[in-house]
């Protein structure tokens, strides 16, 4: 018989990967509920109608759909099936998919409870989603996203809390990072002033490359996109900008002196910078225009952020979004977001060996299990450890004492009691130190007490 | 536009719910650990091959089959198309399927994995699964199943842990409990006893009938299945069992004097009360010879809780099982394992109204929003009520205080803190109770010690 496996893209989770995991999520958590978030959850199948033209052509392509139960075929013809179309085929045959993120499906409930909710919503979820994407290294087809946002409030204050709670939850996990911000408005006021609205994405992305291809080459690349050699002139104190995040701002103010928007944007940025400067942030926070996330989505603050001490993508993600429910009927819901990506947390907390040992420690006492006796002897005393609040086990059988530390040993269990005939005899037990091998007779309440 | 909805028999769940689904899991997760138990996860999309034939021919129905993405019609001739045979169909289009459970997905793993694990495999499991049943009242197409399960290891010491496990978690909901138990053995022994072993099925369900319609009907409904009078005359006693569980086993002994397997039955039974008889068990629990759960599956303990206070069906399950992974090609693997039934977990408690208010608290305390001034006031000493661990929000925007005392309100948050002109000035915060009404001037140092 062939050894079983799970679709590619795909993964089990051990107990020691979802005690870190759990650490991920409760840390996240805490900090949601410390600034009064709410948890919702939505179902993992949504009706395709929910799901298909929110993602683009290619995202459509990515769901993955369910096969209608009972049977599949009815309400399809001979002739429509013939045409083995299997994009129309799975229009007919599949009703339900699972979810794609968290956005859509937020928005979906949003619209359908709408009058159970009130507003202004401060919701955070942490669930998987799926995507037929092809798997490689870090990418997978079934992902935890873990999202918080604030929706009917146009308050810059749902910002600068978003910007604490990025800074709260690194600041939990020990990992250093810089937060990167952007503004929409900004960068379309940049792209207003060049007179070339249109061209706002090439711009970003051209400015993006100057570390990596130098301020000639973004210039050529600009020109070949078709900028005017005049556009390119005005936008080179942009590409340039550098300085402290105010300073970033007055050169910006003079830049966009004539572009509404872009001073509107200017005036966001500010307004979330003077609360800011308000904190003892831990993290660093930077101004930084290249910052393109989600552009034809986004419409004010965008957010992102770097690990400083390890070479990876952003962690976390967010920004405004002006209509989020529109596409559902609903106008006028405008929110703002991030979302904390787990699955590369995971990674640098790993690379950086910042797991508290707390987090990982599920056992914390085993009693060596001599025989009947021994055993019957030990089961009130355990019941009597556990009654403390200490994750104990008793080994379920008498098997050699060799193969039941190696037990604790796998499991990474601190400590180990032991208790036979001597220990009976004098009401003690032998409690050993895993780590230091160290070993004392102690009482149960001693045991008790130096564990709890 | 039509208001969105969400596939037939699955649910959105609202922050209440969600608190309280929290308590659930996290009350059980609590106990799971200080067992022993480690959480595992496994993906939500099996490998069809991994799951079909495993639930039979009905549950093969059941299953969610997901459409292969990219061409699904590729390696299907016309031909076989234009069968239009939904089954044959998606036994090619379809390679993955959503869990159905969690237990084979836990052999998959146990087999998968094996060189990983450290037995006997204490593990536990919180996940949702899905079955393309009909809905209704109270049966959900995707529902979560909280498993836990001891692998490798045949000592009963496991089954009077489960027992502990289920007394401790209905003690912590305050749900009072009657907890059944039987086993396998002795029913597989009654039936041999009466030269009948191929009716054990027949022999316990209409033993389980006793109370509704009368041992009359039993013993007809016993003649009709064709049991021999002489079988029903040897049942008598069994049906008729009374008294306590010392005195129910006493009886069994005769009865069962010469079946080997029901004097094994017994003598487990025996075993795993007079271990709990030494623990300070706060559920009842009581032999119950009808208890038939999964009997095609379970080899040995049989478990059922039933709750004392409101009419529903069992709300914990359990049993132990000899070969789980034999079906992966990994012999030798027996366990047992209990699912604690989640949904009507929650029901009963909503009936019982045995949420304790902690738990569903999610703010504790909400700043009024007067202004730009005073926001700007507010933001550094929201900050300080954050850090010390008080869950705080600072109203987005000024809008009227009516407004956001609703917002308080449906929130159910407990206490409102308001700050205008007369606090900044004297230093101090008015802190109103909202649930007394009352409302006095303290300092951040008294809010603080008062909320943490």
């Amino acid at each position: 018989m062939q050894k079983p496996s799970i679709p590619k893209g795909t993964r089990d989770f051990s107990p020691e990967e979802m005690a870190k995991r759990n650490y991920i999520f409760n840390t996240i958590r805490d900090v949601y509920h410390l600034y009064g978030f709410q948890q919702i959850e939505t179902p993992a199948m949504e009706n395709l109608s929910t799901l298909m033209g929110k993602y683009g052509e290619e995202g459509d392509k990515l769901l993955y759909k369910i096969l209608n139960s009972g049977n599949c075929f009815s309400g399809i013809s001979k002739e429509e099936l013939e045409e083995m179309d299997p994009v129309k085929f799975a229009a007919k045959a599949c009703e339900k998919g699972l979810r794609y993120d968290l956005t859509v499906p937020f928005a979906r409930y949003v619209v359908q409870h709408r009058n159970e909710i009130s507003f202004p919503f401060k919701r955070y979820q942490i669930q998987p989603v799926w995507r037929a994407d092809r798997p490689q290294k870090g990418r997978y087809r079934e992902f935890y996203q873990c999202d918080g946002d604030v929706v009917g409030s146009d308050s810059l204050i749902n910002e600068v809390e978003l910007i604490q709670i990025m800074d709260e939850v690194f600041h939990r996990f020990g990992i250093r990072v810089c937060i990167k911000m952007n503004n929409r408005k900004i960068l379309a006021g940049i792209a207003e002033t060049l007179g070339a609205s249109e061209m706002i994405v090439d711009i970003t992305v051209a400015i993006d490359k100057l570390d990596k291809i130098g301020l000639d080459n973004v210039n050529e690349e600009l020109r070949t996109k078709g900028l005017s050699e005049e556009a390119i002139q005005k936008l080179q104190p942009v590409i340039m900008l550098s300085g402290s995040n105010h300073e970033k701002i007055d050169s910006l103010k003079q830049i966009l002196a004539h572009s509404e928007i872009g001073l509107k944007g200017i005036n966001e940025l500010e307004f979330i910078l003077n609360r800011v400067d308000k904190f003892a942030m831990r993290s660093q926070l930077e101004l930084d225009l290249t910052l393109a996330r989600g552009l034809n989505y986004y419409t004010g603050a965008i957010f992102e952020v770097k690990a400083l001490d390890v070479q990876i993508g952003s962690i976390t993600g967010g920004g405004r979004y002006d209509n989020l429910t529109g596409v559902f009927g609903m106008d006028g819901v405008s929110g703002v977001g991030i979302s904390f990506g787990a699955d590369r947390i995971f990674d640098v907390l790993n690379q950086l060996e910042l797991y508290p040992k707390d987090a990982l420690q599920t056992t914390q006492l085993l009693f060596i299990n001599f025989g009947e006796k021994e055993e019957a002897y030990l089961l009130p005393i355990v019941a009597q450890v556990r009654a403390a609040g200490i994750r104990t086990e008793l080994y379920p059988e008498s098997a050699k004492v060799k193969k039941q530390m190696g037990y604790a040993d796998a499991k990474k269990i601190p400590f180990v009691a032991i208790v036979g005939e001597t220990e009976m005899n004098e009401g003690k037990i032998t409690l050993k130190n895993m780590i230091t091998g160290e070993q004392k007779p102690v009482t149960l309440e001693e045991l008790t007490a130096q564990l709890a």
